[in-house]
């Protein structure tokens, strides 16, 4: 039988959960270039300020919130998506319906291959 | 001023426009490790069986369709997102209301830098 290759984000069953922080959990689904994390934020939810080297960009299914990167910040909403280059520093809020994001890395961050908690290292 | 960072999937606006096939077109964003296809399909569009060294992600946000990869076919429709290593033949069928998906290409596809049409080079 090969590999499972279909999943669903509303049912986010075979992914990897992790809680990133206080009212912000993902699950995680990898490839072998790409990593795809399901982040679901409570209303208000905010995650610290950190930096990776591994690309990643942003696709806000649900909610609102405010993408902080670098030295911008933008308020985002439904539609919106972004880039966020390696090796810069950033943090999301969630507003006050709170966001479902889809985060998307590459390379994959060997740090989320496992279950567990936080952000990973920086 | 910096590089534009935020866009938004409703209004595709920077992204490099690409006719792939006959009812099915998509506007085009790059990072360095990821590229981001906006794919919007109109009812039964459907792709020609193509193959790329890329690794490939679908995420569908609209509609339904079949998936064809490798030697399976897959009933997908939203919410469902799905991987497609790189090298594996592939297309899609839209199904009777059309269909929009996020397509994740990791690395870039030097081929889509370009405004043109069709799936690029085998």
């Amino acid at each position: 039988m090969s590999e499972r290759s279909v999943f669903n984000f509303l049912n986010p069953e075979g992914g990897i959960p992790r809680e990133l922080t206080d009212g912000m959990a993902t699950n995680i689904f990898f490839g072998d270039n790409v990593m795809i994390s399901l982040v679901r934020c409570e209303p208000h939810a905010k995650g610290s300020l950190h930096s990776h080297a591994e690309e990643q960009w942003g696709i806000m299914l649900e909610g609102s919130g405010k993408r902080i990167q670098g030295d911008e910040t933008f308020e985002v909403k439904k539609g919106d998506f972004w880039k966020t280059p390696g090796g810069t520093e950033h943090t999301f809020e969630a507003g006050e319906e709170g966001a479902f994001v889809i985060d998307i890395f590459s390379p994959p961050r060997d740090d989320y291959r496992t279950a567990g908690s936080g952000f990973g290292k920086k």
